[in-house]
């Protein structure tokens, strides 16, 4: 049995991680935390949880935290690096779901974060939850930074075309939407159902923090720079990003791009290359660790337009860092991973 | 392994089916039949699916379909009293999700239905599906009528007081909130995206066919014909039912209620009485098979009013096919039924 | 010209008067404050009122204030009666979209509103603001307490009945549904998209702050003290109240209820009886100042369910008060009303 | 007053028209057509227009439609060709809201639409509905093709870079997203609320009609034959599109694009550039006929975005064709259409 504390669970990718651990065979949750909580059981606060648990949130505290085997950080920028070290030096494995040690370049972090890093050593040793292009590091890794929820749906839909150097690297566009949950649990005006059903909107045209995180990614994906315009979107539902990505091929004759992908992601438990002409819906994975891509070529041109679709919850935050979980205690992959899709 | 075949296979209450039993460890769907889809994957038509089931839909072929230990109706009414007779004849259980053979009263289910019955007798055999009040019928039984989806929500919230016999059994009111994933997945105009959502209305006020189903049940409970107004509203979401179930206590000292519903439902494992003074949200049993109830009495005074919500397409119709199923073929009531709600 | 003046814009009942006010001929509108916005032009904060508007919002000023023929409070309980006593005695008219001086027990009032009353004198002066009862009183009102959301759907719904005294008053249930605006434009959790969406809840069971107004409306209506139980609910959309009103006929025959309604309502511009037979949705009245009511009996019981819809923000609550408005200042009661409602 | 006939009242386009010339003071709709409702009056389909209009469908009639001054077809293509000739020889004006007339190439709309066209000499005389472009032409034309509504937020977003030559005309994408009152009042299972809501999808990737119609107004707006990638998307909500429109300047210094913009659309009374920095939400919009955009440069590189929104049935569909009817008929270009959008 795995020991896992849960630090910062009354945001939406705390609930998520208890929903999905709740019917993990080999986790059982010992500690959450929140400063704001303590003593409420989470069953009171999430409703969808009584009869799964018995345990209330407590106050963070690293001494029954360092009794983890691993904990997970479902926490704002800036908690987990305060924590990371002690508990990484007591032998706990850490999975920070924010994005503390998810940029390399530490003065990079520093000017879109607004904030100064308290342990820049360890960003050096963190590997990035992607188990796509990480799997191997992950299996040791002390410390992981799980990939952020539009950079999971960007990234994977990115990779097959840049790693094979298919694509002008330098005008990469992302156009992604999501779901209001991404925006987190906090009260605020703007994701008021009020404000925010009945609608679109792009927001954080001129620059959105998961910027530095794609290009990085996509940076060693392709090896060399990439020029990328990210535009994220605010949807008018709960859960789901969709990604729609646009490239040109340096050479417009058929590249076998369909196969390319099947073949890519051959492996992979959690990517689904969807047959060719497919249109992946975002409900399509509500609830589920899949990410389902498709590719065009809208009038046979030398425009690429990548589909790809996740639930940023699950694969874009919860489940990825279960999945990651599994990876590094040589667990099944896919164990307490398999839910289907809601539909509808 | 139980073999299992469902009849009606391209409805929500069919997709749903497929969703729950994917990760029950016992069951194997061995046909899926849809005359319309002949030949389609299941996973085709429900890209939830895909990576679930390697199963395509087919006619449907009552030689086929006799090789299965059970088999689900997830059809209209009319279909499963065409196919039972036959089935049942060799030696398969049957459990009929739509309406068939709920009313034991023929010539009232003739009147509701608009249809001659073909098959009477099944109806004098068949157990009414619904565990919390014949679970012990449903173990032998050859053919089961589900509850519907309103009659479940509504029947569990009733019957403690009316077990007990504390209310006026001849002025209850049921007013019920159901989302449209009760309509089916037939296309039709009231029920696109453009005309049900960003709007609530009643519908069937002068009398739906859930009615006479609610009153038989209720009326053996209370072991007396009640008097039930019933108005069904068609609510701006996708799944989940909320019945507000007012009543008039005879006595009007307190009566212990909440304990009352904590005892009757103790042993209840899709039954959760809430704390006193909750208010359940639907969405805590989205995707779950529970009910979840709590009680109160409005200013102290004599009306009591009960509020019960389910997920339709769960509780209301699969999930509770499948725990139905679990009891005929002594497995643990819960397997395969352990899903956390999707919160949010 | 009416030269009028807004306190507390910025909540949706605030936008509302705005967007209406736009459109109405012989309204201008010289003064909207708020405390937190003030030096904002509304259509930095509202753009849909770009072009409509060059007015910014200013701190509360009883000067500028004055200067008003008329002001309406679209404020929380508390603050119209802290400024109206001072802007009525410098003759300006006063119309409270909020609590303050809708019950006239004021002991009852400070008992559900937690709150000591500041001018209960006033309490005696004002003038209800629900047109369909009061429309004289309100010609020559200095202070008018315009009704409440819920409490407008279910007097309209419920008074040709008491009026008349056909049914058991002692008896009456208000199923109440109201859309997410109804909970204003305050940051909270309970409201937000994730939060709201894709769920149905009933809140306030033990007691909500509009059953005493709406008690004591019914209570004048029927001319005796009333028995009623109210519960609302949470639906997920914007706009929008279904009331749903049961009843209990003391002589069950035909009363002609159809035609009791199309008199009693004959010459009221704002409410419309439908057609025997009828389901009125909510987005009927979508953006509208209308009431559509419908009047069932169910299976010719003796029981009467009366339908009741309005947009919560205009004839809930800025409709009406323009409505009002008008009557105040000898105007067409309909000038400035006459949006249809937007469908879909 | 201007007498108005509607082809195909029972639509989503036929209602809008219905709304939007109720408070027009020189326009009576005289005519409104529907085969399958023949009788029926437009507010028995239609309540929010209860009390607005006393008219009932009729069969299309071309004597009838003959006495009008104008004729709205809002009809699906293959229509509007069949009747207008008979209508203009007879001296009507005809406002097509389909698509018959927008493209110029003949053999390409009936590659696009695979159909006969049957009077191509009027798509020669036809003039495209688009006001900021042909205001001049619309003025005295007898037959006009209303621009689509993904073509007016992409062209209206486009037209200022094109014009002047700013940005690369081969490499556009143009990113679309829609609400699925786009796809029509039809009864299909694609747009039920239980398929469309909480999700997000692209569609018709491989080509999509209104790609055709686009690139045709860019080329003429850029004086050469553009290159475009356009994808559309199912947004779940009811109204509104929302353009995201990337492109690559040529001289990647500053342009002054703000004020490029606000001199562009200075004098159209529904074009709103909004201010620098802003990002407009569709809801802005909703039941309003402005387009409103803003115009970005990510991280001050040669990639410009520009953000387009329109509510799809009223400037994308039926408040343009009024607009168009205005400066057909020598009125102000507004009147009608001063309505504010509807915001919450």
């Amino acid at each position: 049995m795995i020991k896992a504390g849960i630090v910062g669970g009354t945001g939406y990718t705390g609930v998520e991680l208890l929903r999905i651990l709740a019917n993990h065979p080999q986790v059982r949750v010992e500690v959450i935390t929140s400063r704001s909580e303590d003593g409420m059981q989470v069953s009171e606060m999430f409703p969808n949880l009584r009869g799964h648990y018995d345990l209330a949130f407590s106050v963070p505290d690293v001494e029954r935290l360092a009794q983890c085997d691993v904990v997970f950080f479902a926490t704002p920028h800036g908690v987990a690096m305060s924590m990371a070290p002690e508990l990484i030096a007591r032998g706990v494995r850490v999975i920070d779901l924010g994005a503390d040690f998810r940029i390399r370049d530490v003065a990079l972090w520093e000017q879109w974060y607004k904030l100064k890093h308290t342990c820049p050593d360890l960003v050096a040793e963190a590997v990035y939850g992607l188990p796509e292009i990480n799997r191997e590091q992950i299996r040791d890794a002390r410390l992981i930074a799980c990939a952020g929820c539009y950079p999971t749906a960007v990234q994977l839909g990115y990779l097959p075309l840049l790693e094979k150097g298919l694509v002008d690297h330098r005008r990469l566009v992302a156009d992604c939407k999501s779901g209001a949950s991404g925006a987190g649990r906090g009260a605020s005006v703007g994701t008021l159902l009020c404000e925010a059903s009945e609608s679109v909107k792009a927001y954080g045209v001129p620059g959105h923090r998961h910027l530095p995180e794609i290009r990085q990614g996509l940076t060693l994906a392709a090896g060399r720079p990439v020029g990328l315009t990210f535009v994220p979107h605010l949807m008018p539902m709960i859960r789901g990003i969709h990604a729609t990505l646009y490239s040109v091929l340096k050479d417009p004759v058929d590249h076998g791009l369909q196969a390319l992908y099947e073949e890519r992601f051959a492996n992979e438990p959690f990517v689904d290359v969807m047959p060719a002409g497919s249109h992946p819906e975002t409900r399509s994975v509500k609830g589920s660790n899949m990410c389902r891509i498709s590719i065009h070529r809208p009038q046979d041109d030398d425009t690429v337009v990548v589909l790809s679709v996740i639930d940023n919850l699950v694969k874009g935050a919860s489940g990825q860092a279960v999945q990651v979980m599994n990876i590094m205690f040589g667990r099944p992959e896919n164990e307490g991973l398999q839910q289907v899709a809601m539909l509808p």
